[in-house]
């Protein structure tokens, strides 16, 4: 259908970007864009500020890994977080679940995913060297494995543990109190302040 | 959960930002800037340029209203189309339907929308004095609704060819052989085809 419209460029090559959003296909791809330019010319303009801003100002903060504009971000340099503790999560996401239950004072390392050997995903690819470099710094004493309770993440669990306590370090796990094949992300803040709580021994 | 992790500002914006995209709630619009940060970063460049060239580069054409870089698009100036029957479209991709079904050979008039009096769309927002001076240039002898086949839809179909039938222009309605409560882009090419051809008087 896209070949028979002489359809001008600009639009063709916006429907094609719109491609890269997950989940977006073709045909959604088709609608976002008429709605962009038809009805809300503005917020498009935002979005493309907000894509080349986001790209091009943040990078991983040399500690924890996750997304800042600084060398190293807000919680790492926070001098009122414990640096004993090290809380290893998937992502930013699972992360801001961790603090909204107000049960965790120490630091994070974010993995940015999880150890999925069907789709190709290794430990080098996530970069394992970096987290064990960072834990072994001589002030981390215990690392609390935050990864989802899926298969990915207790496989991903499984191996950063080994790695760890042959290096001499507390390895734990948050308890199972959260349900069994669910995602911290969707877990409500009681459930994960309670299992921070009654987190055991790997 | 926003405010709890100090979240680097450019990525607060993306976020932000994306949720202009339509669908797009707070939780996917994390999802997509956590995806195209971590893993697509080309593609999120490709975007932002994509939507600044789209909004900067595409207007209305002066005939048909569709998109084009163009003060008239391609469509509008093809000497081999026939101008004397003008087929009215809600949006661009309805064109596309049409166009695909190889059975129309005349040009376009794109409404951007339809009659919609329960969100507050009304005759002044399509901007249909634009149409009706178009319909009205002394070609077009025949006008083609071919607005969808949804309450909105015939709606609108029912005021334009009571503005239209007034100037004196013969207005015709695709054939029912659309099914009734679809829209246009959901429905096969030899459907239209023949819809085309059993098109009625209205
Ligand atoms: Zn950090
Ligand atoms: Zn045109």
């Amino acid at each position: 259908m896209d070949e028979l419209l002489p359809e001008p460029e600009p639009l063709r090559a916006l429907i094609e970007a719109l491609r890269h959003l997950p989940g977006v296909g073709a045909r959604s791809a088709r609608r976002m864009a008429y709605h962009l330019l038809q009805h809300d010319p503005a917020g498009a303009d935002l979005l493309s500020r907000a894509l080349a801003g986001a790209v091009h100002g943040l990078r991983h903060c040399a500690r924890c890994n996750g997304f800042t504009e600084d060398e190293v971000c807000a919680t790492c340099r926070n001098p009122k977080r414990d640096e004993a503790v090290l809380c290893v999560v998937e992502t930013p996401a699972d992360q801001n679940m961790i603090e909204s239950s107000h049960g965790y004072r120490g630091l994070y390392y974010v993995l940015m995913g999880r150890l999925a050997p069907l789709e190709g995903v290794g430990p080098g690819d996530l970069q394992f060297d970096r987290l064990l470099a960072r834990a072994c710094d001589g002030v981390v004493r215990e690392v609390i494995l935050a990864t989802n309770f899926t298969a990915e993440g207790e496989t991903t669990a499984h191996y950063l543990s080994e790695l760890l306590r042959a290096r001499g370090l507390a390895v734990t796990r948050l308890a199972r109190g959260v349900p069994a094949g669910s995602e911290l992300e969707y877990v409500d803040a009681g459930t994960i302040a309670w299992a921070l709580m009654e987190r055991r021994s790997t």
